[in-house]
């Protein structure tokens, strides 16, 4: 194998790929990098055996030259200094050569000798199908992600709640996430064959790495799933992630569907006071925040630690309407909620002090946050 | 107590005395922050007993008024708490009022309650004469510092190797710092009694500490230096710190004065170079690169681990005079070393392959640092 490629595409194909590459792993070809070069131009895949992701760097792009090979061939290099080298070379044109597993990569006046690994051995990623395609738009996906991902549970007590359930129907999305104290839902539009319907859980780690890798575009995402596989297609990215098995719950009933208090409230003014009220609440009971409507459109939102002392927050809110109410919940999950919605104003809807309750934006259903409140009343 | 401030200065403050605060210490007292409203204006002090530092925020400035001081007085606060709330606070006006310990922090729709400490049981800060005060521009210090204290020591065998020496006399200030493996020299002019001499050692923590809280301008800083204590002053702001107890070594004898092998290079490449070849000695010996003079003014360094691979890097020097010369030595000390100089062309001079070497920026004989080469060859 012997190519001569710009350091710059380099570069950003080993940072992509290198997401998925763990020096914890107990196979130890997967702390390598493979590096495949074709007729078409320079493959890297990186893998931790949940997610595996593919880089490709076509030999040119918009007439550009970027790689020139001059001897296809494959090898496998150690990820920690293949990709510490690669950033600190000298000059834009990179040439790697290599002689059986010596692999040598000069730059300027600068010559490595890496010890590679045979790529035979290194896993092939599993070949998909791709007869139904999904497809969506990078902003939508990232956001999607971003809105639902947070409240994955992080215990692996019930390892079904620790990914993001994917429903596809009728050419709706509807992504849900749980950890059993609060819930994130998100619907979009999805572009697919009609007929094909999905129920998957999706790791909330692959979707983390995944949103890290998209870039904020509004090109489409091609999205293939299997029995067991997911992968995600953008122009040169292939990102492949195993699905979680189990059976998702069934979280419809979870939902109230009618409401006792509806406050619409700025979301901005909202966050910082419930913020500011959980500073002296972190230390004392789990970051328990208190809230009560008052007269005249007024919220109070305030915290008691003895040792510590009291903070009290007063909001004025858009309206008040229904019951008056006082309950306690979680600052740190209202706060998560209240980064993942859109929009200035928001409505929360209350079903009772020990009930659950709904946060979405006015005038938008496609989103909705649920918390669990806490008894300390 | 009770006073009227502009929050952006208070948080300033907060931010400037919270850098001598940990949590770590063991006298309960010192994890507050101690404020005291006088007629002038409202002062802050924090300290972990070996650094302290009181900033003062004056009730007015440049003909603007900052704080209105309704009744005098004084309060220790948690400062971990305090600090985040002020930082958080909604508006930029912030109402300070102590009852007894109660105190209550009021901002916008915002109120907190915090019980405070006993400002009488907080430690006095020594009260240093001034009679011998020098000055130096505060730029000038804070490149004194940058350029020794990487050098000292982090291991407690030798605890007075921990600080940097700082020598006074006739005008000059020479700085040093030592962890027996490397040294670094820095002289200075200082404005001072020429009659007085000191002779000191000042924690590396402390200066950093200094360093990070002066700001990057050229008025000037006082200093006193006492037999325990060490005090720089700026506008607003006063630093204390402990002095290490015990003879700093003579470091002359190690400085050599001759040299068999002068290299000039130029210190960004060289820096880069040394970076690269580094890279796969990190795995294997102690971080050693080979450095060697070949014909015609090129210098290679390069490194070799036999499970990873090896680095070859050329590079062309201005100048080499004297004799050929093989060297290995650490890679980290030669990248503090260059980094810690200015100047675009420096100068190494070797006395053969065993002995330590000099290196300075050319015609600036004010920094020099030293490195004690490793035996491989």
């Amino acid at each position: 194998m012997k190519f001569i490629i710009q350091k710059d595409y380099l570069v950003q194909s080993v940072q992509d790929v290198m997401k998925a590459i763990t020096s914890r792993t107990t196979i130890p070809i997967l702390t390598g990098i493979k590096i495949v070069a074709t007729d078409e131009g320079v493959t890297l895949t990186g893998s931790d055996s949940d997610i595996s992701i593919e880089s490709f760097i076509p030999k040119e792009e918009n007439d550009i030259e970027i790689v020139e090979i001059q001897k296809t061939g494959s090898i496998v290099l150690q990820a920690k200094f293949f990709s510490e080298i690669v950033k600190k070379l000298p000059t834009n044109q990179v040439e790697i050569e290599v002689d059986q597993l010596q692999t040598v990569i000069r730059s300027g006046k600068s010559e490595f000798n890496l010890n590679g690994l045979d790529s035979e051995e290194y896993p092939h990623l599993p070949e998909l199908s791709e007869q139904n395609i999904l497809k969506i738009p990078t902003d939508i996906l990232k956001n999607i992600i971003k809105q639902t991902v947070f409240a994955v549970s992080t215990s692996e007590t019930r390892p079904v709640l620790t990914g993001v359930n994917w429903k596809v129907e009728n050419g709706d999305l509807i992504c849900i996430a749980t950890d059993s104290h609060r819930l994130a839902l998100r619907k979009a539009k999805i572009n697919s064959n009609e007929e094909e319907t999905y129920n998957i859980v999706i790791p909330g780690k692959s979707l983390n790495e995944l949103n890290r890798i998209l870039d904020d575009d509004n090109e489409s995402v091609e999205i293939v799933i299997t029995e067991n596989q997911i992968l995600f297609k953008t122009k040169h990215i292939l990102f492949f992630s195993r699905l979680l098995e189990g059976n998702y719950p069934d979280t419809n009933r979870l939902i109230p569907t009618e409401s006792k208090t509806d406050i619409i409230v700025n979301a901005k003014e909202f966050l910082q006071a419930i913020d500011r009220a959980s500073l002296l609440a972190r230390e004392g009971r789990n970051n328990v925040v208190k809230f009560a409507t008052l007269s005249e459109n007024v919220i109070e939102i305030s915290s008691f630690t003895p040792e510590i002392g009291k903070v009290v927050e007063e909001l004025i809110s858009e309206s008040i309407s229904g019951e008056e109410l006082k309950i306690s919940f979680s600052a740190k999950y209202m706060m998560d909620a209240l980064k993942a919605l859109e929009g200035t104003e928001i409505k929360i809807s209350f079903t009772g002090a020990m009930r659950p309750f709904v946060i979405h934006p006015i005038n938008d259903d496609a989103i909705l946050q649920l918390i669990l409140p806490v008894r300390t009343y």
